[in-house]
């Protein structure tokens, strides 16, 4: 067990009031070994600290990891103060910088959704106005866009809004994203993954990849390895609706456009496009012979495999069938009934 | 009743051709007190003039409101000329600078929307590409773009449309908006409304706050207060397919994810994920006691509270059940059957 | 038949590494004239090739097009090299330049949908981070974003993508278009195409115009003339879930706000809003008494026209009745069953 849990040094962007408004940390470090650990323990005190570049020296030389010690030689160099942060352990958010820390962490893949303690995130999160003249405080914001206007030229508001755009801080390797504006920093994105213009991935959410991803993936769920999330489809999160379930979709699922799931699901599922899936949802269990077993609330369900979703065109009734492509895993289902 | 029914004086924006692109009022007034009405008319004539900065010295010193005073103070010291409007009555709009001002006065909460005379606004705005070159009239745009190209650079074209997005103009204070590139200026956000990627409002549409918006909200819709509009979830607007209803969501309802309406709401009403209602959708009502009432088209419950929408997953079959949260009040919608 | 099957000059911009990231071409040629054609044969050698802009001067010169050779005069006197591409027949993708001219081709009107031979178009078209400052490498990003920080301000990452987005390229004459973020290079727009926020229109896929286009069109997905395509409605392609079919909307269609379709439609067709309709959907045709004529799979309806598909809210059952406006075609239809 390391003694640090995090780390971070990076650049700090203020309001003209002196308040913080976003912080960019390009090599986050979790858990590290033990000769990193003793380096930063030596280096920096903990909690959140303004640095001056050159204090950053000695840390970039003793530094093992070659592509780390590049960007901390590349900090050590610039022109105005650097932000450290250094947390000892997963404790709750307690500053903006230890907000974006933790959200660099999920975004560089060092930490997969809901393994860190994001207590605290919307509290200590300042909501800023995100332009193409940098982030600006909301309340300084009325004055900054007449003076543009008086000047012949706007201030483009891209998003007021407590989370910035992932891509303006971390693009991880592998991925396509169509529309960057709508990925907010501490998504999860694994190798692979494509995200269409349709998609959406919150903060503490993400698609291990490779995925195809057309639809939201809500703050809490995560998509597995190989599965698509049609245009449009909707997977329940925790903050609004979708109650205190957190969804995952495993393995080589397909979720239909304009489907969506208030359970978890298994590996190899399907939900037909246009059919939505809450906890309460009555379903009846078919079995690979075509008789009915039963019906039940979908929670009943939640997280089986080889489970194929539909809504029967001739009698309206929501049916679970075994997916036909893995049918040997219908036994194991239906011994939990 | 006023004399004056609107006024603004602000920024204009104008193609090479010299046609009127956009228009930026940043202290609109509506139905001004008689003080302000008598300022008004004593400094600017009825209509829309081009006035010189220095001409609105004077009534800067005049003028009461110390907010509207410094704003005027800046467009007085500013060394381009200005746009005045003054509109003695709602009218059918006019001239570009009319939509503009009576959008503004929408986004700065000055008329709720459904309020204001907008005939007009579609003929009166002009088509705009909108650029990080600013503005620009889309015959006049070919050449800039290969111009930008044989510069080594490009043009960044945004949305080529009548209406510009909201934030570029005004941001209500207390909202979260986290795409700002779907939301129209003329949309009403009341304070603590927050806008997800996957909202959208149009202009004369919106929420009076504090609300969730996931969905769409299309022109000549409002969400009334502590509703949540799930992730695309859906308001038939007036100007495609929504026909002659208006249609209004009352308050403390849930329009789940993928849902939809085509009938106004009343208050704490839910329609659950993934089901849409049309006026002409055949609907089961069904009473406290699980007895069937009737079934009817969805027209017939328009306006009607305490309400909950499902398709039932054994039957197909759409009902609509009272509320046990608010049970009481289903009598009253019994009394109107 | 032509000699030549495409040409066009353009601007190109590169990594700094060298590798080819986008090309500009503002007047693409199809099946050129005779005269045209020799003119193409006498100036360039097929293939893609980098010119010296001076030598443009000559072509410019002869070009009989008169914008055509207002754009070919622009070029020539640029300050750097251009990119000229002539494609003999319509072949496989083989390099980056000629994947753009095809792209630009379907843009710019001169190549419906599904003419073009696209195969390669993913493996040639190099994956971009479109930004604020322009196109750049995903592996030079990192350095960039940092140096960016450093200097206290960021780059705004739009993307991170193969396709552009088609308005930073060409905007087709009479169109609207609200988030333009959400329409690839290589989207066919029609005179009279608006599309709204929730719109979107892959590459190799469009509107003939005029269309109201407020859901997605998968690539491969022709819209006719006249059709509304509602909120979040889906049309699957057949890169994802469409499997072989290739679904096209014919004229006056309805396709309802979050409805889909997985077939073909003819002309006059409604699909409401919340439906779904996939190949396999058992569906009950209706006649024109009311009366049940047979349940079959969707397919085969397929491009079948005059066609309403509802879900009853009394059974759940899907129904495809004839449309009432146009019932004189609903002979014909049952003719083919």
């Amino acid at each position: 067990m390391s003694r640090i849990f995090a780390f971070a040094v990076g650049t700090a962007r203020s309001s003209t009031a002196g308040t913080p408004l976003d912080f960019y940390f390009p090599a986050p470090v979790i858990n590290p070994d033990p000769d990193l650990a003793a380096l930063i323990e030596g280096s920096f005190s903990s909690g959140v600290h303004q640095v001056a570049p050159g204090s950053l020296d000695r840390f970039a030389e003793a530094v093992g990891d070659p592509a780390m010690a590049d960007v901390m030689r590349r900090l050590a160099a610039a022109d105005r103060a650097m932000t450290a942060v250094r947390l000892d352990a997963d404790e709750p958010i307690d500053s903006p910088a230890a907000a974006y820390l933790k959200l660099h962490l999920l975004s560089h893949r060092l930490a997969l959704p809901n393994t860190l303690n994001l207590d605290g995130v919307f509290a200590h999160l300042p909501n800023v106005a995100w332009t193409d003249a940098g982030p600006i405080d909301p309340a300084e914001l009325p004055a900054a866009q007449l003076k543009a206007r008086l000047d012949g030229g706007h201030i483009e508001v891209l998003a007021v809004d407590k989370f910035p755009r992932m891509t303006n801080y971390v693009i991880p390797s592998g991925v396509r994203i169509a529309d960057a504006s709508r990925i907010r920093l501490g998504a999860y994105l694994g190798d692979g993954t494509t995200v269409m213009h349709e998609g959406q991935i919150n903060f503490n959410a993400g698609a291990l990849g490779p995925n195809m991803v057309e639809g939201r993936i809500s703050q809490g769920v995560i998509l597995g390895e190989h599965s698509d999330l049609g245009g449009s489809a909707s997977t329940m999160g925790t903050l609004s609706g979708g109650g205190e379930i957190t969804i995952s979709i495993g393995k080589h699922c397909l979720i239909g456009a304009n489907a969506g799931t208030g359970i978890p699901l298994g590996d190899r599922c399907t939900i037909e496009a246009g059919l939505y899936i809450t906890a309460g949802t009555p379903v009846t269990l078919i079995d690979e012979t075509g008789e009915d077993v039963r019906t039940m609330k979908a929670r009943e369900l939640a997280g089986g495999s080889d489970l194929l979703f539909i809504r029967n065109g001739r009698t309206g009734r929501i049916e679970c069938r075994s997916n036909r492509k893995a049918i040997e895993l219908n036994d194991q289902l239906h011994a939990h009934n």
